[in-house]
C-alpha cells in the first residue's frame, strides 16, 4: 500500500499502534480518521458528570449552532450513523401506511440492509434515473394513488444532496421538487451525508437547499466529513413531526453520552471546520478528475461536482492499481470505479495516485 | 451543585467548555466521562486509512483481545449502544415466533421504548421477581407450550449481570439457569451493560459466569465503564447464530469508522483496565452504602453488590439532597432512590454526599 | 365422543361429509359450525357481481346496522378475525412509540402469538388481576412515564368485555375506566369477541358499554356467535383514527368478497339473532354451572357471568372425561379446566356432560 | 348496468337481498359471487363440532388432495386472503435480512399496501420487465452481493402465474428460473392466486409448473376461482420451512373455524371445478379478445393467455362504456383497461359486452 508523505505531526511510535498513519487511499470518505479539532473538541467535553441521553450543556448549545445554520425553527437530534439518521428522520414523516420515493441508486434503498423496511416498515417506491438525480417527472412515475388502500401511500420524496452518484442538485431543482412534492400533500427529506461537500460546490450556505428550499427533515453528516461518529437528524418544520425523542430512542439511535456527539458537531458547524474539509475533499476530487482527463483509455462518468470521481477503464488495469491503493469497483462489470476524496486527502496522495494510474494503463 | 475536588490533572480552561469538569453525583454511570487511556487510544488508532465497516485492523485484533476473556470460539461483533446490542443479540437467537424470558425489571423490557417489540418483533414474557433475579421456578412461570402456535414460542431466556437492581448471580445461579434453559430448548443472553462490575464483585473472570456457564450471547457493556461509546455484541455458540453482520447492520448498529470502538474496547479489556474501573466504583459504592447505614431513616434496599445502592428514605430529604448532587427517584411514590458510582467518583465525592444526606436528614 | 340427539333437521348423508354433526362438546364456541340463518344470508348475497374490497351494497348497509347499534359516529371495518380486528384498532391508536395496557391474561398478550409486537410494532405493558379484570389502579401501576423516552409511550387501554375468565365489567366500571384512561390522555380499546354475551348477560344494548362508556374502538365479534368467519373493527370515535382503510389493507385483513362477511353481520345484527345465540350460550352455561354445583369435588372457579363455565376438579377425572366430551384444561399443573357452551349448545348436551361428570367423579 | 341474462336458478326475490344477481361486469374475476358447489360444500360441513384452527377433519383430508395435485411431500395451509398467503410464503423462505427478487409489477410490489414490508420486514427488490415476467437475466439484475452486509440478501425469487398481465410462463421457462435461482443458493415463490388459469391455459397439471418445476412454495389461490374466501399457502420443499403454523398465527391468518376453508378448497381441488371454472373464463377471455379484435381503434396488448383481456383504446369510449360495465383503467393516461372474465361470466356477457364497446367506438 501507498506511503505518499510523512507528517512530522504524527504522534510517536507506538506498539499498540496497528496501522500505519501514512497510508491513505481513495475508497471511501469513511476509511478515513477524526480531524485533530474534532478530537481536541472530546477532550473539552469530557471530564466531570454531564446528564446523558441530551440533557447536557453541549447539546442544549448545539441547538443554537444549527439554527444558526438551518433558521430558528430547527431542531438537532444527534444519532449515531446515517442509516440511523435517515430511518428516524423517515418514520419521522409517515403513517404505518406511508411510502417513500427515491431514487433507485439512493444509499437507503441500496446500502442500508433493508433497516428502512425492517425497522421503520416503510415501503419504499424507487424510481430509475439518469445520474441519482430525481425530478418532478420521475418523482410523479409514483405519486399517485393516495386513496387506493391497495397502494402505499406516498408521503414523502427523499432526496440526497449530494447524490450517490456525487451528482448535485442546484438550489432552483430542489426547490422545484420540493414544491412539486408539497402540491401533492408530500413531505421531504434531504439526505445530506456529505452535505458540506454540496454547499462547499455550490458555494451557498446549506440553508439554501434545505430549509430556504422547502426541505422538511434533515440527515446532516458528519462522520464523512471528519467527525468520530454522530450525525444528527435536524427538523426543519417541525410542523411535520412529533415526539422525536420516542423515535430516536426506539430506533436506537439514542447516545447516553451524548455530549460526545454534540461537541463533535459544535466542532464542525460552529466554526468553518466543515467548510475547510469540505473545500479541501472537493478541490482534491477535482485534482484527481483533472489529473485523469488527460489519461487515455479513462472515462469520467459522471459531472465531478462534489468528493467523488466515478470513472470506467480496464478492468485489469483497476485490479493491478488496487494492490497499490485501496478503492471499490461500482459496477465491476462495466468497468466502473469510484474514487473518494476525504479531509485528509493530500496533493501528493492525488499526484501519486494519478501517476500510478498512468503506470498502470501503460503496461 | 458540588464541586468536591480540583483535579491539577485537567486540562486549563477553555472558552468552549460549557461544563465544570469538577463537578459529579450518583445519577447514573453514563453521566460520567471518558477514561484518559481510552482517549489515549482513540488518538492512537486515529490517522491514515483503514478500511470502514470493521475490516480494519482494530477490529480484527479484538477478537483477540475477546477471545483472550471468552474462549476460542468467541466472536466480537461492536456496535452502538446497550440497546443496540441487545436487541442485536435477542434477534440472534429467535424465529420470527419467538419470545423472550425476562425480569419485569430488565432493561430490555422497561428502558428500551419498545425497541425489542418494534426493531426485532420480539415477544417479551416478562417475570415479577423479588430482587430483579430470574430462578429455574420463576423462568417455568413462561417457559411452555413450545407446539402451540397461539403463544409466542419461548426461545431465549434473557438474564442481566448485574440485574437492573444492583443485584448478582453467583456463578452457580448462572449454570443452573443455562442448563434448565438449554434442557428445555432455549437459547440464554446476558445482558452485561454492567459485566465488568459483576466479573469485580464476584472476583471471577468474566467467563466464570458467561461461556463457562453456558451463556450462548452476550452484551457486553463498554461505555457505562469508562467508554465513551460502544458495546460488544460477543457470541459464545457460534452454533447458535448465523449471519450476525447482516443482522447488526440492518439494526442500524453498523459503525463505518469502526475501529474506534475496537480500540477502545481493546484500551478497557486488553489490560486491566475494565476491572480497575470496575472495582473502583464497586468499591465506592461499598463506601456509600457503609456511610449511609449509619443514618438513621435510610433504609438500603437490595444487597449491594456493584456500583449502586438503593435506598428509601423520607421524599423530601431526597428533594433537598437532589438540589445538591444528581440523582434518581427509582420509585418516587415509595421514595426509593439509586445512587449510582463510577469509575470517576472520588472517595471525596462519597464522603460529601454522605455528609449532605446527613445534613439533610437533620434538618 | 358423544352423539347427544338425532336432529331431523339435518340435511341427509353426504358421502363426502367427514364429521359427525351429532357431536358437540364445551371446548370452544368457535369449534361450533355456522348458524343456518347466517348461511342462508351467504346464499342471499351470492350471485352476480359485486365490487370488491368493500365497495359493495352489503357493506354499505353494514354501517347503517352497525349505526343502530353502536351510534351515528360508529363505522364498521369487516376483518376475517379476531386477532386481525384487535391488532388493526389497536394500530388505529397508537404512534410507533406506543404501548397499550391490558390484564395479563388478555387475548392480545397471551392467545395471539405476539402478533400485535410482529406486526404492528406495538409493546404491551401487562398487569395481572385477580379475575381478569382491570381496574383504575391496575390500569396505574403501568399508566406513567409519558414523557420518558426509554419508556413506551401508554396511549391505550384495551379492556375484554367479556374477560377470557368468563367474566364481566358493570357498565358503570367500563366507564369509569375509559374516564380515568381519557383523563391522563390515553385512549380505550374494547376487545369484544364476545360481546354480544356480555350485552346478553347484562342485559342491556352493546352501546351501553362501548360508545356510550367511552370505549373509542370495538373489535367487534361475530364467529364464535355463529358466523362462518368475520369481525368488525368498529370505530367509535372517529377523531382518534385516520386511514383505517389503509391500515386494514396493510394488515392483511382485507377481504375481496367482502359482501360476504357484511351479509354475514347484518344477518347476526340487524335483527336480534346476535342476542338470540348469545343468551342462549349463557343459558347453557348457567345451566352447566347449575349443575355441576352439585357435584362434590368439582369447584366453579370464578362467576359465571357468560358462556364459559371454568371449573377445577381431579385430574384424571377430567382426563376421562375428555375421552367423552371435548374440552380444555385451562390451567393444567392446577386441575383448572374451561367449558365453553356455544349457540348450538342444546340442553341434552348440558345434561349429558353433568351426567358424565358425576360418573366419572364417581368412580 | 348491464343485465344480460335470467338465470331460473337464482332464488326467489328475498327483500334483504340489496343486488341484483343478473348484473356481471368485467372489472375482477373476485367481483363473482361464489360457485353453487362451493355454497353446498360449505352446507355439508357445518353442523357439530369440529376442532378449530386446523385440527378438524377437512382440513386433515385437504392434505391428501393438496398431494394428489403437488406430490406426496406437499402440505397445504389454508389462509384468508392472497395478500396473507405470499406475505406467509414469503417469511417462511427469508431470514431477517433476507430480499426478495419480483417485477416491479408483481402483486407483491404493488398492490398489497406495502405488507411484505411492514408484516414481514421484507425488502422487495424490483424489475422492470417487458411483460411482466422474469427471467434468468432479470433476476441477475439484483441476484448479486449475497455477502455484502449494507445489501438486503437475495434470498427468494418471487413468480406470477398468470402475471399480473394476464401472461403465462412456459412450465420450461418457469423450471429454467427456479434452476436459476437453486443454484445462486435462492428459494421460489410462486404467487398462484390465478394458477388454474394458467394449468387450464397451459394444458398441463399445476404440478408441472409448481413442484416439478422447482418451486419451493406456492400461494394457491381459490377466492379468485369461485370460492367465497380462502388460499392455501402450500409448501413444496418442506426442507426450506419450519414451523409454519407458528408463522401462519403470528401473520394473523389462522382461521379459527378452518374446515369452512378447507372443505371449499376440497370441492374446488379435489375433483375438476378448478378445472372447469378456468376453463371458462379463459375460453371467455379468448370469446372477448376475439371480439374485440375485430374492432377498429382498440389494441390488445399483451398476449391473451389466460382470463384476462389488456387493451388499449380512446379514454372517452371507456368512460362511456364504464357506464353500462364495470371494469378498471389499468394505465388511466395512456387509455389502458383491463377486462377480467370469471366463472360466471357468461357467452352474452361477451358478446353484449363486444357489442356494446362496438357501439361506443362508433359514436
Amino acid at each position: 500500500m501507498n506511503r505518499p508523505d510523512r507528517s512530522p505531526a504524527q504522534p510517536a511510535t507506538d506498539a499498540r499502534r496497528r496501522h500505519d498513519p501514512q497510508v491513505r487511499g481513495f475508497a471511501s470518505d469513511n476509511y478515513a480518521g477524526v480531524h485533530p479539532e474534532i478530537l481536541a473538541a472530546l477532550a473539552l467535553a469530557n471530564g466531570g458528570h454531564q446528564s446523558a441521553y441530551g440533557a447536557d450543556d453541549y447539546t442544549a448549545h448545539l441547538q443554537d449552532v444549527v439554527r444558526s445554520h438551518f433558521g430558528r425553527r430547527a431542531e438537532a437530534f444527534p444519532v449515531f450513523n446515517g442509516t440511523g439518521a435517515n430511518v428516524v428522520a423517515l418514520q419521522a414523516l409517515t403513517d404505518r401506511w406511508g411510502a417513500v420515493i427515491c431514487a433507485d441508486t439512493a444509499h437507503i434503498h441500496v446500502d442500508e440492509c433493508g433497516a428502512p423496511e425492517r425497522v421503520g416498515g416503510l415501503k419504499l417506491l424507487t424510481v430509475p434515473t439518469p445520474d441519482g438525480k430525481l425530478t418532478p417527472e420521475l418523482i410523479d412515475r409514483e405519486a399517485f394513488g393516495w386513496d387506493d388502500e391497495h397502494r402505499a401511500m406516498p408521503q414523502v420524496v427523499s432526496l440526497a444532496q449530494n447524490t450517490e452518484l456525487g451528482t448535485l442538485y442546484t438550489v432552483e431543482e430542489i426547490r422545484a421538487l420540493c414544491d412539486h412534492a408539497h402540491e401533492r400533500g408530500m413531505l421531504v427529506h434531504l439526505d445530506g451525508a456529505r452535505i458540506a461537500n454540496a454547499a462547499a460546490a455550490l458555494d451557498v450556505p446549506m440553508r439554501a437547499f434545505t430549509n430556504a428550499a422547502g426541505v422538511d427533515i434533515l440527515s446532516c453528516g458528519g462522520t464523512k466529513n471528519g467527525m468520530l461518529f454522530g450525525e444528527a437528524v435536524v427538523v426543519l418544520n417541525p410542523d411535520a413531526v412529533r415526539h422525536m425523542k420516542h423515535l430516536r430512542k426506539l430506533s436506537m439511535q439514542l447516545a447516553s453520552k451524548m455530549r460526545f456527539i454534540s461537541v463533535q458537531l459544535e466542532a464542525l458547524l460552529a466554526g468553518d471546520l466543515w467548510l475547510r474539509n469540505a473545500r479541501h475533499s472537493n478541490a482534491m476530487a477535482q485534482r484527481l478528475a483533472e489529473g485523469v482527463r488527460g489519461v487515455a483509455g479513462v472515462e469520467i462518468l459522471y459531472p465531478v461536482q462534489a468528493n467523488a470521481v466515478f470513472a470506467r477503464l480496464p478492468h485489469d488495469v483497476s485490479e493491478r492499481l488496487q494492490k497499490r491503493y485501496r478503492f471499490y469497483f461500482w459496477d465491476e462489470p462495466a468497468g466502473d470505479v469510484r474514487w473518494m476524496c476525504s479531509f485528509d486527502t493530500s496533493e501528493q496522495d492525488v499526484d501519486g495516485f494519478v501517476a500510478a494510474l498512468r503506470e498502470e494503463m501503460g503496461r
